[in-house]
């Protein structure tokens, strides 16, 4: 057993709130993945692993915190390593679910992920220069953002005609471009703004994955539900 | 392994039973929910992880007690903020399931239930005076008590003329009014009146998430049941 | 890890028995549950649930008995608590699935079975007279054997038709009548009579929840998969 | 965590790769039981079960061997009394999925494996004169035989007229025939020849579990989809 | 709880990602099963079982190295030797699901990827020579080779005119080629040609599970897809 979790410890606090959340938006996802119309399986299927890879790092870290006090950031980057090109797939899944889209557009995706998190990975972790890093991972996570407002993501988007489509589109695209903005906001405050002391930090990335990971799949959700309802 | 629970440790014996009981009523829902029909599943999924949720926390608190002998207070908080708003999100669930609601009703039951139990975090964590705490977790209870009882909810139940519905609504409503005010009864007792000791605190909390939280769930279930084997 | 399982050790071995037969029994009532005509599901469900909380329950004490030497009568008696009541609930589940049963017929089983399983651990646990606990435990459980001989639960099962109901009603009521008179007869030789040593009690106790709960669980089992095959 | 697995260690690493190979069939069955027609459905069940308290004795016992170098014969023992019936109960399971056998048989070959396991264990756990357990167990194990080949068992098979039957029979009865032969023959070697390292044993009983329960239920496996493919 | 994951500690960080992936990859494949067409289900068992086998491997590791800093290479063989020829069998599985192959092609194809993972097992762990085990190793490895280019195996592909298998076949055949090449090279180069410090080799073996089973899953996934899009 670990130590005792104290009503002052905001950071630890959010820790094991967001591993339980994680949790049951894991299990919920992956529950009702079977109440979706069949083509939005796959969809729901990503959802659930990503919230539970996702739970799995929380779960780690909560224990970690608990008995060390600290919480390594390395394990944040792995995590996202992992779960943001998996989101990030999730528009390509969302779109050929009711639309057929390129596979080029598939394999741009995954390597404009790819470019945001390993650059920041690579300079958080001090593989590269910090300045480096933080440039190679913002020019990953711009690519996407103009991929899904002025390139084939968009334009697929647009010509579908499926409201769901839409709806979810739209709601995953605000969140990547306000919500993921934290975190290379976060990585130039700590590593070549100021400085920002640990917890904040902590507390900040732990409300930026509730929104980014959790609103995110539930935005996905209700338009799976509203499109399962209306075209079944 | 922990200490040996003895027969004389009321606290623990109650802790002991009801990780065990919400284990088994989580496993109970999740497996009843094939058997619901379609349209209730959501209600039948969110029953599971609502059990699931706090069975991860009880189990965590029963260890926590075998081998320090105290029970972090804190804890139940977390537990509360994210199951006490999936209980009030049911209530839309559950109306949703047979007729129609606006969509503006899930969002005034969510923040009134963030309300509340955000406003008891707050004031007994002490991140803001303990009367403040209260009377804003109050404000939050009220507002939804209005709400199903004088407002859209209580209106849209009235109206759906379905009998499984009335049951579960009438019967949810009844335990949200008598059975949550242990919480902030406890909360005043525990705050602001002249204190009580801990281990009594946890039997009625406890108690309180017994009724609460199980038999709650099998008002729905029954509600559900019958609705399906009438309407299937 | 614990110590060693000593061939010599036979209380051990037998907690290690049963808590292997026990999650055996789980996984194999809950997977076989869809295999049973729908009306069954939940009789095969609440023996599913059964079966786990006592899995847990032996996994535990065989845990603490490899460790420590001993086992907690107390944590039996909450096994006791949680699992005996969904037991005798089973007879109504069982008549319900075939023909109708009134809802009073319900509550008086419960309140039987939890007057029997409270009065009993009251009185073991010292929260009362041993005497006193035992005869209030004694007229829970020939409530109940009356109910089940002579009262409506009776009269439902003689007027039902149906084979399958009749052989698992017959079945379970044999157990509930030859059984479960091994609890009694161990709480008056320990409490009342002169005694018996642990290790004694402890396999008596175990063999008693093999018969009552697996064996239980099959004569279940058999007559659902009778009634499956007779009349879906 | 425990210590480390030593190349050199060959008892250690058959016990890893036991336990590893447990699970993968236990879960392969599990998962292959909804593809096989529904009559086999409890023969796949009856399999995955068998798989699954393996899977967790021997990952039990890779656990304590790492840790303490040494591995408890008793808990193969224990393994043997809950797995060994099932096996011979599924031979019962087997021709009841596409012809009709008296449940007579069903209690003569329970009862006949039981005879054969608990023999055993009294002789190998000091009970009993280790000759005398020897003895009963074998009478246990050729009564099973005897069965299998001339009694009703035999004949139900042999006038089933169902390839698939055929084929699980035969190739079972073969197994139990050569591979069980080696439970008698360690046990002898152990108790009453002139004993053996235990070393050696541990690695004959490994393989000879591979061969008793995954060979054997890939048998079964095989001719369950060969029917399920025929006379679907 | 170990200790913690350093961002410098690279070896730590790929072994906790793949533990990660192999998780997040084994739930993906078992839940996206039941999307499959029905023939394509035991492929996806397999695929899923090679995934969590793997994982628990990789959990087991990413532990180990956590406390001691150090990785049992014997973990990985004992991994390869269960996982390996699952891999060679799908190319068995992934034929018979559209077209028929003969029974002997799976036995070849068995005993060729035995010879490969035991005779490297055999040498590895120094229970032959070195160069025996890799020589041996090394033609298993070209016999499977041989049998998916120009034997029976590949013939049946060519001639089964299912773009499905076309492609999956083909996708493997590759890896197969090319990514199972790191095995016996990093074998060569550990234990024949000069060495190689251990971080590396762990880099490098982890880099070829991912593309060896990850990609390889995924290259079998996205063939049964298009097949189930196209064929149902």
């Amino acid at each position: 057993m670990n130590k005792m979790l104290l009503p002052t410890d905001v950071v630890g606090g959010s820790f094991w709130l967001l591993s339980m959340a994680m949790i049951g938006a894991a299990i919920f996802f992956l529950l009702e993945r079977n109440k979706a119309a069949a083509r939005w399986h796959t969809t729901m299927t990503l959802l659930g692993v990503v919230m539970l890879v996702s739970a799995v790092h929380y779960y780690y870290t909560n224990n970690m915190w608990l008995s060390t006090g600290t919480a390594p950031i390395i394990v944040r980057y792995i995590d996202w390593v992992l779960t943001h090109p998996m989101q990030v797939i999730l528009f390509y899944v969302v779109l050929t679910a009711v639309t057929s889209a390129s596979t080029a557009l598939f394999w741009r995706l995954l390597i404009g992920s790819l470019v945001m998190v390993i650059g920041e990975f690579l300079g958080a972790a001090g593989y590269m220069s910090a300045t480096l890093g933080f440039l190679i991972g913002l020019v990953g996570w711009l690519y996407i953002l103009g991929e899904l407002y002025m390139g084939e993501a968009g334009r697929v988007n647009a010509k579908s005609g499926n409201d769901a489509t839409h709806l979810a589109f739209n709601g995953l695209r605000l969140i990547l471009t306000i919500g993921w903005a934290i975190y290379p906001l976060g990585y130039f405050i700590e590593h070549l703004g100021g400085g920002v002391d640990t917890n904040s930090l902590n507390i900040i990335y732990n409300l930026a994955d509730f929104l980014n990971k959790i609103i995110f799949g539930f935005v996905v959700y209700r338009a799976v539900m509203n499109d399962t309802r209306v075209n079944k």
